[in-house]
């Protein structure tokens, strides 16, 4: 576990559980936290900080919990403050709430502001010096790894140098094992980050850590800074949610350090799981991966301009910084009127080869492609419906079915309750079939009507579920009026893949992307047929 | 016009129109096109680079189109690329198409890395630098302001610096006004832009501007550390959107460097209007504004964890890095289960002054927030529901009206007709009123309807209407049977107010939000009222 400045491996401290939950929007239920807490510990982090059990009984029941479960990677750490003032350490409320969460790591967080001491936590310079000598020595007795969290050290040690390295001393002196420098309220700049952090590891020396916060934006370059500067512990959030703009990503530091510093974060062969792991923690904390996000995002490697396609066609390293795969992402070539016409032909081909650039077809398509954004459609995320487009274009389209009629019917009875069902008709091959199905709303219900009435037909629908479902309200100012754009992703077991239907009636957009994934599965099972015969 | 190095005036040079375009999900209209330059107009930034004449029938529409527009602040930009090899530079069709768009000012792009020379646009190095300076030369002599767009410039620096630096020379021999390095990649550290900067101004000289892109978390970093080392026009996208990742958010730019660094980049009285143009701006593109985004996100001064919300309390600067009105955003204080007593009590004490901290009623009403926020509710967008909550759990709280029950149909017809259609019945002091209303789609034909039946006895609900809609998906692999949840934002044109409902189906958990946007209206006309007697 020694790691030393100057050594290329840095240890990583994941605070997704702690910090992040202080996120707005973000509400972790035990079970979320479990959960969570396997995935990083798979990930490979050094350690994940996983509440503060004192100020938080849901994060004590954690620890009560957690006890049974044998990490493999990581090292389990409590947080929490420094004994309060006037208080003998053993005594405080806190401190014996943390001894109780029995994890081999504490971190401490303590004040460096002097301004925060004497105004906000009401105590004199000297007393605070006090509290976190004793908390430090106080945990070191009890034989854990300690962490000490310098609150607020870039802002006191502009408002006064002296007393904010004073407050590191004391930390040193009572044993800590690590002192991490934090950008409590995230405003500073790369340089001061660098200047500080060096002055640091010459003065007081022993391993410093980094904790940043984004509110200026810049929270990557400056926890880079402070490791080129000799950091060697690197705070931040999974990804990168925490208090009002979140914590540093992580994912950000652990792949520019490792892919292009060298610096090794994780174990190599984990570097592929920092993108599937991203998604898999957004899915449990409920927020929505913001698609632009370096790295991990959907969007990292999608490639729009027609000069960026065709530069990334000729050589990859053209307009990307490093290989998607290394990370676990992937490279996207996005279908829009500025796309240019390469990308959407490599579409058109693969349903009819023969098609050139210049042909009347592939004019035709891209008119309405450019007609259906318009109308506020999105084929980016949507590539099996721009399929079928390409194909109802081409004539190389036969419908499965064809639509009587539904009805949708939602209730709210006298008595309360409350009742949603949907009746629909359909024809295959000149057989009529109707069937009717209640559900948990009227989209669930029209969904379940029409898989029972196409299973009679096509019983390989029986392995088609829906694995994602989105809606985005188009022109939200339009209110109860505007147009919805859906969204479905839907999987077989073996494939997954994603529709897309717009309408001002969430019902009817989510239809037409119903009717996509069906179709486009059948048209998959008849393919797959035909080149078994092949 | 003329700034220099040393002197604190930045020229902001914003590429929404133009480099946000090539952003995954954004589709700009002519239209939308018009209302963002007037909207950065408006806030006064240097120069507006408004789209690619050459690549884009679009783009020279605008252009067309912009003519008769005076702007006040802003320098209009065409967009384009040196001619091509081989080409004579008044020949060249891009060159031509550029002319046409007549703007005062032009910026080219050129290749500054030898590899996309020889690899992508397969030209001789020396070919290059031709194209560079007789470029240059051909719009010097037709008097325009020439912006060189050194793309890839510090990859190509870190590839064959020589070349690199010699590709800046010719730009400067052919007269350029703007040299800016550009980060096209996104990928370099802070250090080696402020490294490779210092010595283009020292061994070239001139104006010398910064593009960085962010691919790897950094680029607000990288734009402050170029500005730092002398560069003083900065190239990005308003709220950051673009390529990929995106490019450096002009937001954060310009609130790091005008509040922070005392370099001007606004006129002063502007800078308040940082926050509401880039709502504007999102709202035109059709983007959700990340919430955690520095500066201008609605989570950027949201302060949620019970330390945090005391120390704000008694000193704003303990957690706040600026004063979120100097750049018209504002402070909030979160509701949630980790916020601490004293903020929910705050909210109590508007409805019951006398409660206190230790009341019975403010456990009664922790207890509630905690099972509604578990059954998916959030209050943190959605105040008024809160207010209600606390109303009713103090008895506070009398219905407006009661409903009997709702019947929402939604059609599609043999004949391929669609309709969806709402029936309600409502109570009000004992008198019934049966309502039925058509509407785009089951929602709106349902707040249609109720507000048709309210109305008669409340007529003062004219005047509200709905300013926003958005729809989340809760645990979107239950799919089209996850819970969803509303909130409504609605606005009678003096206030706003904010609602929420959940439910796994859409209809109810609309209106329940709706049912609470209109209680809240006529409670705060009671309220009104009351006080204009005292």
């Amino acid at each position: 576990m020694k790691k030393s400045v100057g050594n290329t491996s840095i240890s990583i401290f994941d605070s997704t559980l702690r910090d992040g939950a202080q996120a707005e929007g973000i509400s972790f239920s035990v079970d979320d936290k479990l959960k969570i807490t396997r995935a990083l510990d798979e990930l490979g982090v050094a350690y994940i900080e996983a509440g503060n059990p004192g100020s938080n009984p849901k994060d004590l029941e954690f620890f009560q919990r957690i006890k049974g479960m044998q990490l493999q990677h990581s090292v389990l750490t409590a947080f929490g403050s420094t004994r309060r003032p006037g208080v003998e350490t053993s005594e405080d409320d806190n401190i014996k709430n943390l001894v109780m969460a029995e994890t081999p790591a504490i971190a401490i967080f303590g004040k460096s502001w002097d301004f925060h001491v004497t105004e906000i936590i009401n105590t004199t310079l000297e007393e605070n010096l006090d509290m976190i000598r004793d908390t430090m020595t106080y945990f070191k007795s009890l034989k854990k790894d300690v962490v000490y969290d310098a609150e607020h050290f870039f802002d006191g040690y502009k408002n006064n140098p002296e007393y904010a390295m004073a407050t590191l001393q004391a930390a040193k002196d009572g044993g800590a094992d690590w002192i991490v420098l934090c950008d409590t309220n995230g405003g500073a700049f790369p340089q001061e980050i660098f200047d500080a952090t060096a002055r640091v590891l010459q003065e007081i020396g022993g391993k410093v850590g980094i904790h940043c916060h984004n509110d200026g934006g810049m929270a990557v370059a400056n926890t880079i800074m402070a490791v080129e500067a000799g950091a060697t512990q690197v705070q931040g959030t999974y990804i990168g949610f925490g208090e009002r703009c979140g914590n540093v990503n992580l994912c950000s530091v652990i792949s520019n350090l490792q892919l292009k510093k060298k610096m090794s974060c994780l174990p190599e062969d984990k570097l592929k799981e920092v993108t599937p792991t991203a998604r898999y923690i957004a899915e449990v904390a409920n927020v929505s991966l913001n698609e632009r996000e370096p790295f991990i995002g959907n969007s990292a490697f999608a490639h729009k301009g027609g000069m960026h396609i065709d530069g990334v066609h000729k050589n990859v390293m053209s307009f990307e910084h490093v290989d998607p795969e290394k990370i676990g992402n992937k490279r996207r070539f996005l279908m829009s009127e500025v796309a240019g016409r390469s990308t959407i032909l490599k579409k058109i081909r693969k349903v009819n080869p023969a098609i050139r650039k210049d042909s009347e077809e592939t004019r035709q398509i891209i008119d309405k492609l450019k007609e259906l954004e318009h109308q506020g459609y999105q084929f980016e995320g949507a590539e099996s419906s721009f399929e079928l487009v390409i194909r109802k274009t081409l004539g190389k389209y036969k419908p499965f079915f064809s639509l009587d009629y539904y009805k949708i019917m939602d209730e709210q009875l006298p008595d309360g309750t409350h009742a949603s069902s949907a009746i629909l008709k359909i024809q295959v091959d000149g057989k009529d079939e109707v069937t009717v199905a209640e559900g948990n709303g009227p989209v669930n219900a029209m969904d379940k009507a029409l898989r029972k009435a196409l299973e009679t037909f096509y019983p390989e629908l029986k392995e088609v579920y829906l694995a994602d479902y989105k809606v985005r309200v188009l022109d939200t100012r339009a209110a109860t009026a505007s147009k919805v754009r859906v969204l479905i992703e839907s999987s077989d077991g073996r494939y997954v893949w994603s529709t897309v239907g717009v309408s001002s009636d969430i019902i009817q957009a989510s239809w037409l992307a119903l009717v996509d994934s069906i179709e486009y599965k059948l048209l998959k099972n008849i393919e797959e047929k035909a080149s078994a015969y092949m």
